[in-house]
């Protein structure tokens, strides 16, 4: 959320998921604090596709900077106690979605970026930047300015720490999402991203992840070059 | 933080360490919202005493209120890497504290609380009751009024809820804290919690955490009922 002007010693790290929107906040971040000075980290948190984590690593080596990758085994309990307990709100997030995997918490998004908070605090990091957006397509709560401002303020207050939560994405559609990679020169790193629900390599084309990825590309009049390699 | 009146079919989770202010703070849920209403929450996350779940789970009991303890492998990660990286930050939160394990990480308490508004979330619960304080003895920046009224509103924003985050021992010492377990009648629980940094049972008496508490219980003159069964 933070508008000022950065030194070049400071350092970012960008949550990175392997997905097309992380992966235009690493070249956000790298474009604007230095590559030397941008680290990743990414979840292992009982998503349905690893693969998600092995693009993340990929695209990291692509961009020459580094990725850390932390285990989360909370949320496949948090998900099963609620697939055996009380159902009713996991399900409505899940069909709302058309196809989370049962392990998706509320808040999620919150969990991560206080874990990835701790973990750049411990190492002088001042900047988080994460690919959340509160226009097109997200419904989360938890990927909302006025959200992420509080859990912004939230960890100042709670780790003594002068961070800074950047959302390059927060208010672009699709459109100006596949713009802004073209511009910030990540056109060729979106090759190596996954975005399909279905795990698929080449892409489904058919589940909501993928036709609102086609649906920016096409709408920015570029071909989404992870087509082009399959 | 919430201070509004609460109807009797409201329900609380409280986050159980297995420790005195926990254990009080459970007695306290119990009294404002009935038994039936109230269940506890534990995480084994890599704590140095797996004896505290143990005794999280035994206090439940005895109290007849339901206690499910998540998984947290993240902190053992990021507190490994701390120490095979930068470390110190982490360092000096464990000599200020005298013995905590070396899976302490900054802002943990936010982490805790937010997989525990998770949890409620998904189970129609909206009082989260911790027993964090600010006076006395911690230090800790994620125990302060400010950062839990921060976290408060980051979670109702971040999974569009009416959650709120209680602290009961918040300004109480001590003396004060065991007075109010008195008053709660949760003196025979007490018996059952875990205090000792050196996981000893009988306490070892001599660490910082027994210290505290020797002092809380002898400023109002009330004898330990730990010491008492051993």
């Amino acid at each position: 959320m933070a508008n000022s002007q950065t030194t070049s010693d400071e350092m970012a790290l960008v949550v990175l998921s392997g997905g097309q929107d992380s992966t235009t906040c690493l070249y956000w971040a790298i474009d604007r604090f230095g590559a030397a000075n941008v680290s990743t980290i990414s979840f292992d948190y009982g998503q349905r596709h690893k693969i998600e984590l092995e693009c993340a690593a990929r695209i990291a080596k692509h961009a020459s900077v580094s990725n850390a990758c932390l285990p989360i085994n909370t949320f496949a309990s948090l998900g099963g106690d609620a697939l055996t307990d009380r159902r009713i709100a996991v399900d409505s997030q899940i069909s709302a979605q058309g196809g989370l995997p049962n392990t998706f918490v509320p808040g999620r998004n919150l969990v991560f970026l206080t874990l990835a908070a701790a973990y750049a605090y411990q190492r002088g990091i001042d900047h988080l930047v994460t690919g959340v957006a509160q226009t097109d397509y997200s419904g989360y709560p938890d990927c909302r300015e006025g959200t992420i401002r509080a859990l912004q303020q939230t960890l100042r207050a709670g780790m003594e720490s002068t961070v800074s939560i950047h959302t390059p994405l927060m208010h672009l559609s699709k459109k100006e999402t596949v713009e802004l990679a073209v511009q910030l020169g990540a056109l060729p790193a979106l090759a190596l991203t996954h975005t399909c629900y279905n795990g698929k390599r080449p892409p489904c084309g058919e589940c909501p992840a993928c036709e609102l990825r086609a649906k920016g590309f096409a709408e920015a009049g570029i071909e989404d070059p992870l087509l082009k390699t399959q």
